[in-house]
């Protein structure tokens, strides 16, 4: 296959929130969401896995306990699957319409929970989910990073993911940072420790001088 | 990702029915598992997509009408997936117990439906499905093979897949023909038109000399 440089939509505004169990992405998402809004960008909030109509079929079968153990391959599989209807339907359409997309979860988490956690050969699993999301990269990927003890409490086995031990959980808290490290111009790391309003602030900074490829409503 | 030389099972006979609409493979693959066990030997007939608890789920996504439409890729990973659950949890824990596994359709369905007939390359297709299936190939692989005319009739309408048009199934038969002719050594073309007692009878006459990896049942 062909490497990645990576693919930058020239129209809108592709930001990503990455991140651990407990760090906020959903809160801050959201926060980010309803700032633009207000100022008046036409804003699509979304998510991994799910957020197609067979996106909840296969979040429903990747998280639910209720399907037992599946192959390391398979689960990597319909990740893949979520993110290829999901770039493809979803997040492209809406970036040719100059909208800003806001993702809860994307590449790096396949990369970190089935790469970093698994027995899973990480290079390939990166070819892969490229090929699936015909490499489209987010201008921003925003990572709450937090140590998997504090974030891990309020959720304890709840599904399949969040059930692994915590070793498991160090080790995608690593993949993270390291994605990050490797990219700063597209990456933004942030203590998820932080009081929620700070820690929007920062994101809002940060995402003010990529807004000229946005789309602002009729008023 | 490495090139693909092909693993074969060292234990075990792994044969498997390719072909288009009509064909027969349902059928074969019945009369060589009924043979085969009245031979003595372990046997487990099998299928793709589906033959596992989740590639149920995954059938029902790929092939209903409900699902509407997919994105090229998406399912081709949903494929993909079936193919990782099916080798990983049925097939090879089969083989290793010294069976015959005959299995109706694998990869090269994949390669003949979504490569041929869709617009995604070919090639890229390939190495996702070898690396899905850890490259596991059948020991013999049977095209039973009949000009989409003929094969079509009983069926139109009644799937996702079936209800493309002719040309696509033309292709589709034709990249099977392929795949056979660069792998003499492992494939049987048969004209599906001949007597089925015929047909049958040129598959088990080639399957015999396998015989000497499978292992017969306790009498």
């Amino acid at each position: 296959m062909t490497p990645y440089p990576g693919q930058y939509a020239a129209t809108g505004i592709f930001v990503c929130f990455e991140g651990g169990e407990g760090g906020g992405k959903s809160t801050q998402s959201r926060l980010l969401h309803d700032r633009l809004t207000e100022q008046g960008y036409a804003v699509r909030l979304t998510h991994e896995p799910g957020d197609t109509p067979v996106g909840k079929d296969l979040r429903r079968i990747v998280l639910s306990p209720e399907t037992g153990a599946l192959a390391n391959k398979t689960e990597f599989l319909l990740y893949a699957a979520d993110k290829a209807e999901h770039v493809e339907t979803l997040v492209l359409p809406a970036l040719e319409r100059g909208e800003v997309v806001i993702t809860d979860r994307y590449v790096d988490s396949t990369l970190a929970y089935q790469g970093a956690g698994r027995a899973l050969d990480r290079d390939e699993l990166e070819e892969i989910s490229r090929w699936a999301t015909g490499d489209l990269r987010p201008h921003l990927t925003v990572v709450l990073d937090l140590e998997p003890e504090a974030g891990l409490g309020r959720f304890e086995g709840r599904d399949r993911i969040e059930g692994e031990g915590l070793e498991f959980h160090q080790r995608v808290r690593q993949s993270f940072l390291d994605l990050a490290a490797h990219d700063p111009e597209h990456y933004l790391v942030l203590d998820a420790r932080a009081p929620i309003e700070a820690i929007a602030d920062q994101i809002a900074a940060r995402v003010e001088p990529l807004l000229v490829q946005a789309r602002r409503l009729e008023p």
